[in-house]
């Protein structure tokens, strides 16, 4: 109410009357600052309050449009309770889709309505007839062609109807053809605009239903203690596949600086045959743009690539914006860096902890420009090469606008392009990053152990607004991160959080082969680090070991595959169960007759058994008739009836079960068999 | 997400980087579209999310300042939980005041707080006194006078120092003058300064608190069967100040159309000597500006105005924007109406009902301007003559652009005008009309009658954010309104209402004398229109008549008066009984000594017993001593203990109770009494 507006405004804006209102538009994230997330094929539903003074009878449309489209198209919304009205719409293309909404009165439906009481009260309508002849007169004015004609034809018979039979003028009022005629041509010239116009990202189908599997690759050489290389890495994608990942995530490729290079274990002197971190990135070989000499060459690289989607998988790629103290910039950049009072460069550090084998990047430097820029053009570089997924290092450590401009820079010329924030950083900070524009994140799922953490965590995650732009994917392990449960719990830890992650989150993920392996020595007792973790050395994995989870994590991928209720969040429903060892929910598709229920003992350690409560009216179950939850773990089907079943889970055997909910059919030669 | 904008503004703005948000920003009205509103004296807490990349510490301050005033003063935030901070302001003047909120990096606290994280851990740190050094010097260079010496000698110290004595130096950086001088001079260029300045509209304190009497003044006369004056009205003015009430709202003054002019109980005919409804306004005496002859002058209306003062009443006059037929406006500016297609003016209808003595204005004409003018000059008229709170009629028939800028355009001119909508339809309309600038507005609160019906509607309207906005004033009766549990419900229905009323809403008003005399004949079973209604006939009021509630509504107000937790409404908390048909109800300053308590009997007609549970750890109460209830209705006294007491309630004798908590004081010389 900024009065000396109002005052300005009041000869300008008088004379046009905007009696409608829309306001508390949903999806809209901070007021429409920020863009919401679809993949091609979903739909975007929206809500809006929109009202007006009196008791005139409205309209609203819903307008949405790709952004490279001129012209909106338009669904009418439809009235729910309480002024709350109603539309959606699919988006079905890549890229960015613009939504608004427009709202105005309708006279002649207000007239149409006051009429009919008027006429069941047996009221004299002669002069509320001419009234409905101006208004259709009118609609025949603004129209053209046929309609034009229509409408003056059903003006000039309501006319003469309302001289000799009010009883036919009054049901020539309520024809359907007319009514729709006039809603077509309604004057809109008041009608009221929502004043901003909404965002959707819109995304290939990978950013809602991923399963990544990560890996270094210099530990994919078949015999010990040799460097792995990409040609090692083409071998490994049979296995990789064959467990029905889709997205392969390698850390840095790039060379690897020396300076202050650390051993293993992360130990501050380095061996001469030590082979440093990943991560520390930058060398005399070159920086970002260069690919670590025994790896091997970017040609070698462009092959995995192809090699890969061979195999139905992506090569992810990680983008880690940082340098080794021997990074080409450092020398030829040093204003990107910042300096210590001693005129050395300031070094990463987390107090007292120092990462003297990385120099952080200075972003709000006075050349940040040109820093920018450079870093746009490492990720550009890659593309080029064929890369579509970057998995992108501690993004929060950078400026939110440093990564809404690099991404949406991105997606204007490859909107197929994803980005995966590790973000490991308090709440609202990784939401935020997410509405700068990455399509997936990191979660603390690693850190959500009990009933009551999950159920709350993954609420908010998915029946919240955070939905709308926040896409969870779900790590169990990380080479960072080697959980207290996964140390503890043995091997059924493992099956436990791998059917939690697969099944809770449509995108998850494994590092490997640390991973099937049951890889569980942490470097010393309350450390998530890895003993002899493999960001500091090479290590040699036995993947046909008979102890593997591979065959589970197939089994589990293959259902995620087979089932689209799993491939989205949305749906995520959690269900009581009278042990707090169990979880139980369920995810669907909307149809009925896809509804996968999961169930899961927590405890690594014992077997835990109780009475599921499961929602049969809404799972529209007879609760008459047996039905059959198949569970496609194990194949095995058991009889349920009704909402109380009984489960067991010995987490030796296996600590889950994902079942296929299927229902009695009779056909018509009276075999039952279900579906 | 305009990806076209990011690109042209990526050379101009990189260079600065805002690493600083603010968002979530409370309270904020729709965006900030629109006001909150406080009274004089009330503080306005904010809270807002504010959080930036990395691992720096922030620090914020909330600006404020009236609109009147150029430059804002400072509040420095405190952070509270997950990234959320907080601070308040007080309001200390009638008008517009401003917030918004203000961010940066602290780069001295944050490498302070490393610093002694290395310090601690034993490291070398000799560089990093030297950074410590650059950023003291750096203050003091943006410093003058005092403080730039001060800085200065600082950093001339710690640089002594950090070659030194390094504990010396750990010492002097946590000195708590230098960090105070270190704050006051922090580096802002970079600070993030909220995108919006919110507006607060401060009202007089009569805004959050009064008590309403509506009277018709033809119906004040001494003796029955002659029409009332204004004079008459001066008689009566002791009387309703004895009562304790602080507003006296008189229905429409104006001349009465005599068109179409509805008889006794709205009968559609009137005989020649039926007045006629005063909201049927306008006649060849006058419209809008002048006052119908048999109540008196213009002068005898000052008059009334000047007296009512020193009654410590305020006179609220009735804003209802619409004619009768005989209107001058209808004469002198048919444009203003809108036109049947017979040529004749439509009158205001409800299909099938129809109110032929009432014609609408029509606000969205081409000549809108001049009638929103005129309007605006009616509402100025009648500030002119001392007028200085308005009830205004049906508002949700009109525009809300009109009342926006009706309100807003007095407003500036006279902050203490007061404005009460009276629009009873659909809630989003209600609030909508209040986000347009109304003061105050009629509630539900007439229907609203069960324990959960009450609970749940003033839960809304007090714990909500609509309370920012939306000050609701409570009536159990009006002309209009007589409702079912007041036609049947005796004369205890009238004292639980009234003890609802005003204990429920710091704003509360009644009809009288109709109230007070326990009206309760309505027009037909089904109605709630009252038989032989004010609206259309004159009444002589009994008001000495010894069965009136004049005593228990004099004592209601004088503890209102006594009482501050009774004025205001954002305290209120709901209490569990055991007994459906009892509610229990508290409300306090936020001084724990200042707590009252209400006990209503819903049941008109049974005595209703129950066992009350009150908050005593939030009350801070002993639970190991007796407390006093003292019932302000009765004056009695009752000592309860704990939690858990009984109360009951003989609706023929008191249907509630008003108990002022008073604790338990040992004097010195061990007399025990409470206070």
């Amino acid at each position: 109410m900024e009065v000396d507006e109002l005052d300005k405004d009041d000869n300008d804006e008088l004379s046009l009357v905007q009696r409608v209102v829309i306001e508390n538009v949903k999806p809209e994230i901070q007021g429409g600052r920020f863009p919401i997330k679809r993949t091609i094929g979903e739909h975007v539903e929206v809500t809006a309050d929109i009202y007006a003074d009196g008791h005139d009878i409205l309209r609203a449309v819903l307008l949405h449009r790709p952004v490279s489209q001129r012209d909106w198209e338009e669904v009418p919304m439809q009235p729910l309770v309480n002024d709350c009205w109603q539309a959606k719409f699919t988006v079905s293309a890549e890229g960015i889709h613009l939504y608004t909404l427009k709202a105005w009165v309708d006279p002649f439906q207000s007239w149409s309505r006051d009429f009919s009481k008027k006429f069941e009260a047996g009221q004299d309508i002669s002069v509320e007839v001419l009234t409905g002849v101006q208004l259709v007169q009118a609609a025949a004015q603004c129209a053209s062609g046929e309609d034009a004609q229509r409408l003056a034809d059903w003006a000039g018979g309501l006319l003469r109807l309302g001289k000799q039979n009010l009883n036919q003028a009054a049901q020539l009022i309520s024809n359907v053809d007319l009514n729709a005629l006039m809603v077509v041509h309604a004057d809109r010239s008041q009608a009221t605009i929502y004043d901003k116009e909404l965002t959707v990202v819109v995304d290939r189908e990978r950013a809602r239903f991923s399963s990544w599997y990560e890996m270094f690759p210099r530990s994919c050489a078949e015999t010990a203690g040799r460097h792995g290389t990409f040609q090692d890495c083409e071998r490994r994608l049979e296995y990789i596949s064959g467990m029905g990942f889709d997205v392969l995530y390698l850390p840095p490729i790039h060379p690897i600086g020396r300076a202050h290079r650390k051993g293993k274990n992360n130990s501050e002197a380095a061996a001469p045959e030590d082979v440093g971190s990943p991560w520390a990135i930058g060398s005399k070989e070159g920086g970002h743009k260069a690919i670590h000499p025994e790896l091997g060459t970017l040609e070698d690289f462009r092959r995995l690539l192809a090699r890969a989607k061979e195999f139905r998988l992506e090569v992810a790629m990680d983008l880690a914006f940082q340098c080794a103290p021997d990074h080409p910039y450092v020398l030829e950049h040093k204003e990107w860096f910042r300096m210590r009072p001693d005129g050395t460069v300031q070094y990463a550090e987390n107090p007292p902890k120092k990462y003297q084998d990385i120099y952080p990047l200075y972003f709000e430097n006075e050349h940040n420009c040109e820093l920018w820029e450079e870093l746009r053009s490492v990720a550009r570089f890659w593309i080029e090469q064929g890369v579509r997924i970057f998995r992108v290092d501690n993004p929060h450590t950078k400026p939110f606008d440093f990564w809404e401009r690099l991404i949406a820079g991105i997606k204007t010329e490859y909107p197929e392009v994803l980005f995966l924030s590790e973000a490991f950083t308090r709440p609202k900070v990784m939401y935020r990053l997410s509405q700068m524009g990455f399509t997936q994140s990191y979660t603390y799922f690693a850190w959500r152990n009990t009933k009551s953490e999950l159920t709350e965590y993954f609420t908010e995650l998915t029946q919240t607004q955070v939905r709308e732009y926040f896409r969870p994917n779900l790590w169990p392990n990380t080479p960072d991160i080697l959980t207290e449960f996964l140390q503890f719990g043995g091997r059924p830890a493992f099956m436990i959080r791998l059917v939690l992650a697969a099944t809770l989150g449509a995108s998850y993920g494994i590092y490997g082969p640390a991973f099937e392996l049951h890889e569980n020595r942490a470097l010393r007792p309350g450390s998530e680090e890895y003993l002899d973790s493999e960001k500091y050395q090479i290590r040699h994995w036995d993947i046909d070991n008979p102890d593997s989870l591979r065959a589970l994590i197939a089994r589990v991928n293959r259902i995620r595959r087979d089932n689209p209720a799993l491939q989205g969040d949305w749906s995520l429903r959690f269900h009581p169960v009278d042990n707090d060892q169990l979880i139980v929910y369920s995810k669907t598709t909307g149809d009925v007759s896809d509804i996968i229920v999961v169930v899961v003992n927590l405890d690594p350690h014992h077997t835990q058994s109780g009475w599921v409560d499961l929602p049969v009216d809404s799972f529209q179950l007879d609760p008459h008739q047996p039905y059959q939850v198949h569970d496609l773990l194990t194949n095995a089907r058991y009889f349920w009836h009704g909402t109380h079943n009984y489960v067991e889970l010995n987490p030796q055997m296996m600590p889950a079960h994902i079942f296929r909910i299927r229902r009695l059919v009779r056909t018509e030669r009276d075999f039952d068999y279900f579906l």
